[in-house]
């Protein structure tokens, strides 16, 4: 491939996106379609002004700047700190990245270029490696170029990701200091409460914790078990029957304020909790304990005892008394929450195993796409394709297009499993399932996008390839280079189309489309409730760094349209995080650890790969000074792990008891304990007729997966997991 | 090698050990002997009975029935709980093996024997190679019969285990529930105390402990920096002269019995404690402070207080107000205690990467070793010796015990070497280093003895071995059972005469016999002070149990040895726990876990050796029932990480509480209280003259390392880092 195809490439692409953004600017400013790209708006202020008319047909940048001078500080209002830290990620990518872009393309570049005695052909026509290391010839002096490359980069790296690291833990912390009492804070998930045959697990988690944390137990509320869902319902209409005699009915107690006034909405949802039991412990609901999970959330009237009483050992038995701090309310996976303590270890381990078969099972489709990156292969495979083929146009498109964009719709089929995979796994938080699925999403693509692409292509050419560990190095030092070119047109194919599709919305505008023009309905509330998908958008953007590291000294091409995608992401998702996405909860930045580790794995595979190419370049004495840098780095990251890490762990007792003691102080501790009785709410009813009330919301829905009614945040969530977001 | 020449090998080591018992059995009784070989009793008792004259120089097996007859409450009670799970590994390994070689005797010996269409020698002249899997022919439909024994021996190992471990997590409950009241569980080590420019350490632990645990804190003593042991030697010696000013002198005052009666004795030594700085603080001590350690033992009202202090994240910097449980008082390890906490993560690597280089400057000498195993090769080294090893008797000797003799003599160097690292790493309780060292010590037995013998064995003969990894369970197929006659002479010459010297303590003896009858010297105050070597006692006995399990299908003859070593060892070690040992401190049967470990490792690697072998065997139905047996081990083990691990991690909560409850009721509190401030001293100053009192002590000596004036507990810790012990 060369450089005109490169550019070929470049060039659909480009167009591409700027059709697509254009028609963005133009749909967005459409009344319609608010509901699709104002989603986030529409739900916290109810309107979106749209524009005069004879501009809404014309393409208009406004977005780009609205989303350029919108502050962190905004963003922090409206995101929430995860927010923060995945426009961080981007902002941290820029930065290492021109510092990267601007070193290799003064230093490594040029070596890299004028690397062999050869005749340069005109630059349009220069084969692609010749600016990728494969050029500079065995035993070039010139190397050390490459070695001070690499030095700078891991460096201006390390220490960026150090004062990243430093600041998100400050704002953590100032985030827990900061915000309104959170419930979460005072609040213990138990599991695992023993059954004693004579008493009701209620009963039992009451005595225990009278009797062991007495000074600190405020009160309880148990959990039901998802097998009873049915049950509950029929209860749950007749207990909305009972509720409208009462004089609850059309009014918003600010006692459930927790649980009903997120997102700016006020609702007339009724709670099914222990109180009212407590209130209307009539017959017919003695029979209600039989339906109580071993699984209870326990309030306490401190920050600080609820911290201690989740960080111990309860009992000497460890598989019961389980506790942990619990998640925040908008957070909290109810139907993970009754499954029997004992069951979870087997599930996290076959669900590891699961996830490893799907990796294999996906191996099948990615090699095929690989056969279509390689020409000849594709002529051999499908021999009435040759003359389309031998077409240089087509060619071009073949070579630098279309594989990447069949890979990339295998790959959409990979967030849903994996969060179907997490939400097996038992994870108590939806913060927690994305979480984990953000780390199997993050593994399989670095392993099928680069691992398997590097050592496919190679093993086309060589069959056995992990024939030896300690080859692998100089293994994958051969194989990388000759793979940059696709990386490349994988950067600007699937890298700039992503963001592209991101900000076009193209399944919920078609979703919307149909349902209006088709279907005619007028009822808005299926839309505009989206979350944002941590989960597939974080390891996206660590691949792309991830690339920009293993591909930097090799094939500093690369960087320039690294570039370009990082200054495109910082634009789309700040403004699909302003106008799009729902942020319901908030996990405090537990996503930076994640792009910590990352980052600092592909800087010592990067070290690895440069050890190996030093070595084929047979020059010593690069090869001598990169293992310092590899030490180096993973001094380094120990000791960001001794000094950051436990605070995204646990909380800290000095600040909890901070907070404690100001509260008390201040006389607010008993308003927060009226409010953490009605915190957590499992069930809600809907009063009836309360669409058309002052409280009502848009957002009731049926829960697709149990048919419960649940509140509107499990709507973006569970369609996470059933359907692919298209983007 | 043939039957005639093991028989020969075990001949010799069956003469040697029947020598040496009976030389131990008429050296025990001598009254000079006393302090070696009684050394537990003359601390605990003072005095040892030694029968009439004539019966002192006729061997009798007295002491046999004396360690097979006592109880395991005398053992509780003598060597506190670790000495008890020490025996329990060995009733484990003896059950465990008695099932195995009852099972390979029966099932697998006559398979491996009538293996293949062969004209049977006379047994005695038949190889050892006979009796191997190594007999059996390929395709062989008899295989199942080692698979069968394979299912046996591991379910028979799992369910052991899985009693042993619940017996012995009991048994841990009870001694912390049944002992009396543990000034270690009222404290926390506080380390990384920050400093302030304006107040001393003290006052600002103070502060901040009263500020946020001002309900629980009690008091606290600071730790003083190792730098300045000098000065406190001198303070010391001034502080003893203001001391016999006062009432103290030659009394032993109850409230100081934690520091002091330990052992039984009584001291008069006297504490350097705060309070006391707090009575005498006149000038000369101002400048103490200076001196003062950013670590502390602060002290806490209960030991529920002191458990969440221990176990939460004080403050939002993980490496300041760093808090853990304090060991016991006899367990501290001092000079670790000021080393600053910022350092220790660089000493963990540190000391893992020296590991790792010790591990690899040992191949030598043992790659040495390993050539004499092969007579060829000696007689290609030693052309000279050609002559001598042709004879009969000298080949077998040189083939069948030499090698194992260098090789033992060799590994005597690394316990010291071990010990010497974890105290590098940083541990802050005695216990804590002797566990480290005890799985670097296990790491680099099985390392050496067994990986390093069975490649190296193959690398003389085919030069790459780790050309693949996924290879690697068939290289050991091919490679264990060759040599497996190795590993039966390691059992009968290292194993069997390890026990011998561990009885006849050979190393202490000579200086006794030195100290009186050399130098005659009547003082006994240097011997007897030898706690017992679980870093390197634990580790022998583990490699042997691994051995067993490898060696079990493969070649089960070893069996048989193995069992009688186990039984020896039975014996020997409850001897010697009864007898030799002192036990200062206990660590609540933390080398269980260790244990269990190690053993499911040994399993797995069993597995997936016959896994192996029974690919190379081309028995697939064998193979195919292996996989599920090697799945369910590991699930076996995992269960039991979650269902008893945490118990040896954490305190529970509960037990915790009852105790506190309980002395809360009966009014003890106030007596803990009063003995906590005393409980740990750093420093003690013997009163001038206290030898010759009452109160004086056997045992007080210098301190090698910093010179100054410890407990006598040192002493055997000591040796054991800087001289290695001879057995």
């Amino acid at each position: 491939m060369n450089l005109a195809a490169l550019l070929t490439s470049a060039g659909i692409n480009i167009a591409v996106c700027i059709v697509l953004f254009s028609l963005y600017s133009i749909l967005r400013k459409q009344p319609g379609n608010a509901n699709v790209y104002f989603g986030r708006r529409l739900a916290s202020q109810n309107t979106v002004r749209i524009d005069a008319c004879l501009e809404r047909f014309v393409p208009s940048p406004s977005w780009i700047m609205k989303a350029w001078e919108s502050t962190e500080d905004e963003i922090l209002a409206i995101g929430g700190l995860d927010a923060v830290v995945f426009v961080r990620i981007l902002v941290f990518s820029i930065r290492v990245f021109s510092i990267a872009a601007i070193i290799c393309t003064i230093l490594v570049l040029p070596v890299n270029y004028y690397g062999q005695e050869m005749q340069h052909k005109n630059i349009p026509l220069e084969s692609l490696e010749v600016f990728t290391i494969e050029n500079v010839k065995e035993g070039s002096k010139w190397l050390w170029a490459h070695c001070l490359a690499l030095y700078i980069i891991t460096c201006a790296a390390c220490s960026l990701l150090y004062f990243e690291f430093k600041s998100i833990t400050n704002m953590r912390l100032l985030h827990i200091i900061g915000s309104p009492p959170n419930p979460s804070h005072f609040t213990v998930l138990v599991r695992a409460i023993p059954w004693c045959p004579d008493e009701s697990y209620s009963d039992t988690l009451k005595k225990f914790f009278l009797y062991y944390h007495g000074s600190n137990y405020l009160s309880h509320q148990m959990v039901y078990s998802s097998g009873t869902v049915q049950t509950l319902k029929n209860e749950a209409e007749h207990m909305s029957k009972i509720i409208k005699s009462t004089s609850l009915e059309k009014t918003c107690r600010p006692s459930f304020k927790e649980c009903c006034h997120r997102g700016g909405h006020t609702n007339s949802f009724k709670i099914l909790s222990n109180e009212i039991y407590g209130v209307q412990g009539t017959q017919g609901y003695s029979d209600m304990h039989l339906n109580e999970g071993a699984a209870a959330f326990v309030f306490f009237r401190t920050r600080y005892g609820a911290l201690t009483s989740a960080q111990i050992l309860q009992t000497s038995n460890p598989m019961s008394w389980v506790t942990d701090l619990a998640p925040e309310p908008h957070d909290v996976y109810w139907s993970n929450l009754c499954i029997p303590y004992r069951q979870l270890w087997i599930r996290k381990i076959a669900t590891l195993v699961a996830s490893i078969a799907f990796v294999l099972v996906f191996l099948i489709p990615v090699t095929f796409v690989q056969g279509l990156t390689q020409l000849e292969q594709l002529q051999q495979m499908f021999p009435f394709l040759t003359g389309i083929l031998q077409k240089k146009f087509v060619s071009q498109l073949a070579t630098g297009y279309l594989p990447s964009v069949i890979l990339m719709l295998f790959l959409y089929a990979v967030p849903p499993t994996m969060m179907l995979f997490s939400a097996v796994e038992g994870s108590v938080s939806r913060s927690g399932r994305k979480k984990s699925a953000c780390y199997k999403v993050l593994y399989f693509t670095i392993w099928n996008v680069f691992f398997v692409n590097v050592l496919t292509g190679s093993v086309l050419r060589q069959l056995a390839f992990f024939s030896s560990v300690k080859e692998v190095p100089a293994q994958l030092a051969k194989a990388v280079p000759t793979q940059a070119t696709f990386f490349m047109t994988y950067v600007l194919s699937s890298g700039w189309a992503s963001l592209a599709f991101e900000i076009m919305q193209l399944f919920p505008l078609f979703c919307n489309l149909f349902q209006k023009y088709i279907l005619r309905l007028e009822d808005d509330s299926q839309n505009g409730t989206l979350s944002f998908p941590y989960h597939t958008e974080v390891p996206r953007v660590l691949l792309f760094g991830f690339l920009g590291f293993t591909c930097s000294i090799l094939a500093p091409l690369m960087l320039l349209f690294l570039m370009v995608y990082f200054f495109l992401a910082y634009l789309v998702y700040r403004n699909q995080i302003l106008n799009v996405y729902i942020f319901k909860y908030d996990s405090g930045g537990q996503f930076w650890p994640v792009v910590h580790k990352t980052t600092v794995f592909s800087l010592v595979l990067t070290q690895v790969i440069a050890l190996g190419v030093f070595g084929i370049k047979r020059s010593p004495v690069a090869s001598g000074f990169t293992i310092p840098l590899l030490i180096c780095t993973i001094l380094f990251h120990e000791y960001i792990r001794q000094r950051f890490l436990p605070v995204f762990k646990h909380s800290s007792a000095q600040i909890l008891m901070d907070l404690d003691r100001k509260d008390e102080l201040s006389g607010k501790m008993e308003e927060i304990h009226e409010q953490l009785r009605s915190a957590y709410c499992q069930f809600v009813v809907p009063s009836p007729g309360s669409s058309k009330s002052e409280c009502s919301s848009h957002h009731k829905e049926e829960d697709p997966e149990n048919g419960r009614q649940v509140r509107n945040q499990t709507k973006g969530m569970d369609r996470g997991i059933y359907c692919p977001r298209e983007k």
